[in-house]
């Protein structure tokens, strides 16, 4: 299965980058590893390994092969293709990308790790609580990087899943560093299916437990609240758990804990494609994926803060933010499905959002 | 054909409202030239019959039907749906939709008649230049009205056409009244065809010329410059015309040009459908009209003004406002047309908007 990686498109540049036998070693190791070459170089994590940066961009990069490794799996006969990209302005990005497979519509895991200079109105817009931010001549050093992801599967029985883990830092003019964390997982079914749904939320509530009890309670409802599509009146999905601007208790603390949560994508997704992957469905069904994947398009353009500041940014590669649209998406005019249909189950549980574990 | 148009669906209150036998000829009458009764009421029109308001509001009740028996003579299987709706705030609307016909895949002609206290802060966003407004207590009494319409053919060779043309009136806390209008008609074909692009452009040029000849020039550009999608590079299509917050020389000459235009509708646009809509088409032309709907929904849903402020004002229909989005969408992930394909022929003119007339 992992031949569907695509090891062709792999672009490392060994001359250039192995300079010792070490190194060559090393080198080989995270050719297994990761899907591309880290954005910072090898040797720039090597020397800062013990920065929170550098694990984060290691953590970020062991994510997208981890995620990209176990969807590949599940659809043999469709590839990755691995794209790495640089950004004029600093930094650049890996965008994996599994179009029309046999299991997936669309699967897209993205790298960024992006820095530069920003403009107070920017980085006032990138924080969500709006902090004040005193720059020097008006412009910010800064530093975001995360991984990124959302899963379309063809067959309506199984769920759209997305993920993002992110981190940021923000060089002020007095030399103090903000940095904040932010992520969350979310699923976003066609049809209700409670086990998946209990299964899902129960393994993201283990990995919050681990470092508080407190936070799944908390990222579950912050996920219920920002996946809201207002003028529907309905959430995106089902839910799952959101955070931002994360900045305490300690930086090794939240780095642990968004650690826990990227771990837990694949125990938390996996299982339910597995199960569903091959279930039948009807042209009803897929019409009313069709419906849904409308309105995940409505959320993603209209309400989305990530895909909102990508499209304002200079410099952002438009096609790894917009790989988040569906592969193929309907809107029919007035569609109300009848009551106690399968159709109206979900909707009433994405008006009303449940807790799914207790 | 014009029994496509679902005499089944009219909702015309006869015995409430012809009181006399004047009225019930009038009555007959309005019945043959609208699809449904007017918002304000026959009785109302009539005893503001010199008020622009409502010689406005007979003119995109004219239009709404004009447009809906063109397109319905085209697609003899199909019918429109006829809404009529109520916003509790104030005013209301009719909504004709034909879904998935014979040639249309998506046509919807809006009527929308609302009135009622804007905040300062909507009534700023309402006018795109942001004149000040004085409101007493924060409120200003606001009366909008507007026709407004997105046809989506089936056949790739037959472009997308979208218009709209709307009155705002605004009461300062002072009295004074502010007025203006704004509209406009464009096209967006998936494949160029000149002759199109031309008679398109020509139509709407004369329509133009009769009032002054430098409104042609200044609303084409006006129009390329405001179906932007900034993040694409792209224009929505090839343009047509485009005004907001015309408010000169005078009440009656703006409105004798609305009127002008609003009557180039038909003509500008059915004999490119009438051209094009048995010309056969490959299964490639059909997935390259479906990318293009999905630049139809980038820029609709992240720049469209009138969108955007429908979704964020409350009471607004929100099935008729989205109703401008196709009935199917397409995403791929870096989906690049060959060179000097037919494909890369349209983006290149999305990319430099030309002079199709001289």
């Amino acid at each position: 299965a992992l031949g569907g990686l695509g090891l062709g498109l792999w672009r490392w540049q060994r001359a250039a980058m192995a300079a010792s036998e070490e190194e060559d070693e090393e080198e080989e190791m995270l050719r297994q590893r990761f899907m591309a070459p880290p954005v910072s170089g090898l040797r720039e994590l090597r020397q800062r390994r013990r920065e929170l940066r550098s694990r984060m961009e290691l953590l970020i990069m062991e994510t997208q092969a981890e995620v990209c490794r176990a969807l590949a799996a599940l659809d043999p006969g469709a590839a990755f293709a691995v794209d790495t990209w640089e950004r004029k302005e600093g930094g650049g990005g890996i965008s994996c990308v599994l179009q029309d497979g046999e299991v997936f519509e669309k699967a897209g895991v993205n790298v960024s790790v992006v820095f530069g200079l920003l403009s107070e109105e920017a980085a006032r817009q990138m924080r969500s609580r709006g902090k004040s931010l005193k720059a020097k001549d008006g412009k910010l050093p800064f530093c975001a990087m995360g991984v990124s992801s959302v899963i379309h599967p063809k067959n309506p029985h199984v769920p759209t899943m997305h993920f993002n883990y992110r981190y940021f830092e923000i060089e002020e003019a007095d030399g103090t560093k903000q940095w904040w964390f932010g992520g969350g997982t979310d699923l976003t079914p066609t049809y209700l299916n409670e086990e998946d749904a209990v299964h899902f939320h129960k393994t993201l509530k283990e990995a919050c437990d681990k470092h508080d009890l407190k936070l799944y309670p908390k990222y579950k409802k912050w996920c219920d609240d920002y996946f809201y599509i207002k003028h529907r009146g309905e959430r995106r999905g089902i839910g799952g758990i959101f955070f931002d601007d994360v900045d305490s208790p300690s930086k090794e603390e939240v780095f642990q804990f968004v650690k826990s949560c990227a771990k837990a994508v694949v125990p938390c997704y996996i299982p339910i494609v597995k199960r569903h992957c091959h279930d039948s469905f009807t042209p009803e069904e897929k019409l009313w994926q069709q419906l849904r994947r409308g309105r995940y398009v409505e959320f993603n353009l209209v309400y989305d803060r990530g895909t909102k500041f990508g499209l304002l940014t200079p410099g952002s590669r438009i096609e790894s933010i917009l790989m988040s649209l569906p592969l193929t998406a309907r809107w029919e005019y007035m569609h109300t499905p009848p009551e106690s249909s399968k159709e109206a189950e979900i909707l009433e549980v994405l008006r009303n959002p449940k807790d799914w574990v207790h």
